[in-house]
């Protein structure tokens, strides 16, 4: 029987390139979050399915996440997303964490998509979380964060736009100035979220099936319309700007200001799917023609660690993914060049293979990466290797080189015979 | 309904200082496999069930293995290990890799297994594979390295001993020197996996079931215990010399002396328990009284890249997980403290965080990681915090501070009024 060397359906094997790429996003996003004093933490890849059932939203839970029962009769999920992990760890600590609580992990999640562009069945989200901060300045640091993150990557202000709402604020919109019950605005919560995924005549006609018979259909679709078409708060009509949240969207845009970060507009459609958020909400979407969509979002969902037991505890976080970031650096021509971490290759001539050790042990003390090729293969098929690995240097080591060592730079194919402390100093 | 806040049983959450240690074993194993010229690859959490049925032998898929079927109706599995997964990779583009091909991955692994100390069923392990290369050398590097990372880790000769052995020597020794037939010699092959879990009087009366009724009993179990006794290939009974995996067996152990590896030791009893293995084998153990265990193994596997389709291609890798080595290291008091990655806490004084948030920025922009407290809260609690977290400086912004600030050290208590560029200079 021959196996088939292809990955499961919908996930990515990562050979050393792919990797390299990978770990130079998760290196950046780990720089920045620690700039900002958050602490790594992990936590296990299976949880049980109700801590998503609570409050990740029924298409994550019903359709996306991988589910089963465990040989123990346990019914556990891999996990969707890291959120609700987060919170049960809080919860558990709660007494013993000191707050601010700035808490950040670089791990691998699930879901059971149709596997398409920048989006995969296996993908690696950063997630950035802080607990314990009631007031907005938490919202915002977050979205400057996010900020911060695109720009560490090479993104520039015109290349995204982060989208921001309130929870709160969606509220009063749906029932005070809607004037929507509990089900139609949930109806129309989930319209909103489709907008921009629909024609403007559907839009139309279901927004207006949702309200059902008590107004002119033009008076009420005009209603949504200046909802919808509003990029700053003051473009709201009058009777929305009773609500108090509107406040608080108003502090986060301003103190988003005062920190530099102006990629941001007010979007009252801005729903985000999941159950959890109680406050601000955002999305940053990408605005290049050939990536015209949402890279990634986050809000503040202080509800969450209260489910686990523990006394509620306010949180804000953000979750961007590497398949998203990788198309938003791609389009762009911003993936740097991924060169090898090795610096020099050593070709063993006849049987010196213990001098090559020797040298090479001396190399990698002074911390230079040395590879050794350990083949009985010809001279120029190890040279090749090399210059396959795109690895810039070789070294010969003969039988007869006891002191000096002839280093050879493939590119320039200048060789030149040094001392192992030459070569130290070479690459120091 | 209240959730529970506690991990999925067998696994564990690992908040910042759990998760710091961790990362000090994961990079200490990437500086040592990088310092050797291996690169970093990825491969997916799920695979289908058939590339473990393969070869990965019976208990670990059919009793430890997480499998379940996806919405597809596939059968896959969670990963338990990584060696299918990395050969199946390496049979996906034989035609592209350089060879020797050194290819290394930190990943997670999930099994089920009754949780016990340095046993999780969630786990993390290093996975170090060399491709392509025929000769021992190979086998000899991956000894190499597995003695290098526990010498990184603070670890001394006496600390751990490397037992070594060789599939195709126990296949001689099985057939040609204790006569057994396909069946026993796979019996034998389980018994002598077992031997330091069972009695030795368990152990003789089980091997001699094996034997059957052909030989008198005290002559049968004196060959074996010939065997089981040798701790160096010169000990071994005269007639097993015939065997030519001794000659590969004596090169290894020459080769490692060479490189200066000498806490290696022949073990004719040493079998792993995987189906891959074609050649040299080998088990680091624990010598300590508290933690006399296994702690990782490996071996070459030549045949596990062919059931991919592709031409056979030779292969050797050791797997170190995560939790052996931190109990390797804890009996010995050496997990090193793990400081804060953050440098400064500033606390804000009345409505300085414009400043403040100014400072951190600059601060940040020069690689000082900075964390504000952005809640309103009194000065002593910010302070608290900041020693809470085991952060060292507190800096003080006030409203009517411009030009300098209060720098604090919290163990020396001393605080001294400085510029940005001062405080820059500090921590350079």
């Amino acid at each position: 029987m021959t196996l088939s060397s292809q990955p499961y359906k919908g996930t990515r094997d990562y050979f050393p390139e792919d990797k390299r790429t990978q770990n130079y996003i998760f290196n950046t996003w780990r720089n920045v979050v620690e700039s900002f004093g958050y602490e790594e933490y992990g936590a296990p890849i299976l949880e049980p399915i109700d801590i998503y059932a609570a409050k990740s939203g029924q298409e994550l839970v019903n359709d996306q996440t991988y589910v089963f029962t465990d040989r123990g009769g346990r019914t556990v999920a891999i996990r969707p997303e890291m959120t609700p992990s987060i919170s049960r760890m809080v919860a558990a600590k709660r007494q013993e964490l000191a707050y601010p609580a700035r808490l950040y992990s670089i791990a691998n999640f699930m879901r059971y998509e149709r596997p398409q562009r920048g989006r995969e069945r296996e993908f690696w989200q950063l997630n950035v979380d802080v607990f314990g901060v009631d007031e907005v300045t938490a919202d915002i640091e977050i979205i400057t964060i996010s900020d911060k993150i695109l720009k560490a990557l090479g993104g520039k202000d015109g290349d995204y736009i982060i989208r921001i709402n309130n929870r709160k604020f969606i509220n009063f919109m749906m029932s005070q100035y809607l004037g929507l019950d509990e089900v139609q605005a949930q109806q129309m919560t989930k319209l909103f979220d489709r907008r921009n995924k629909i024609t403007e005549q559907d839009f139309r006609e279901q927004a207006l099936l949702i309200f059902g018979d008590t107004t002119p259909s033009d008076e009420r679709f005009e209603k949504i319309t200046q909802l919808v078409t509003a990029t700053t708060i003051d473009e709201l009509p009058e009777e929305l700007k009773k609500s108090t949240a509107l406040e608080e969207l108003r502090t986060v845009f301003e103190g988003l200001t005062k920190v530099g970060v102006t990629a941001v507009v007010f979007d009252a459609s801005l729903m985000r799917g999941l159950d959890y958020y109680t406050g601000t909400v955002f999305e940053v979407f990408d605005t290049h023609p050939d990536n015209n969509r949402s890279l990634f979002g986050g809000g503040r969902y202080d509800g969450l660690v209260g489910l686990f037991g523990a006394e509620p505890i306010s949180a804000v976080g953000v979750a961007p993914g590497n398949t998203m970031i990788e198309n938003f650096l791609a389009v762009r021509g911003l993936i740097p060049e991924q060169k090898s971490l090795t610096k020099v290759y050593i070709v063993v001539i006849d049987d010196a293979l213990g001098t090559a050790n020797t040298v090479a042990a001396e190399l990698r003390t002074a911390g230079i990466n040395t590879e050794v090729d350990i083949t009985s293969r010809k001279i120029d098929k190890k040279i090749k290797t090399a210059s396959k690995k795109n690895i810039e240097y070789v070294l010969f080591v003969g039988a007869n080189d006891t002191d000096t060592f002839s280093l050879k730079n493939l590119l320039s194919e200048q060789e030149q015979k040094l001392s192992v402390a030459d070569i130290v100093a070479r690459f120091a």
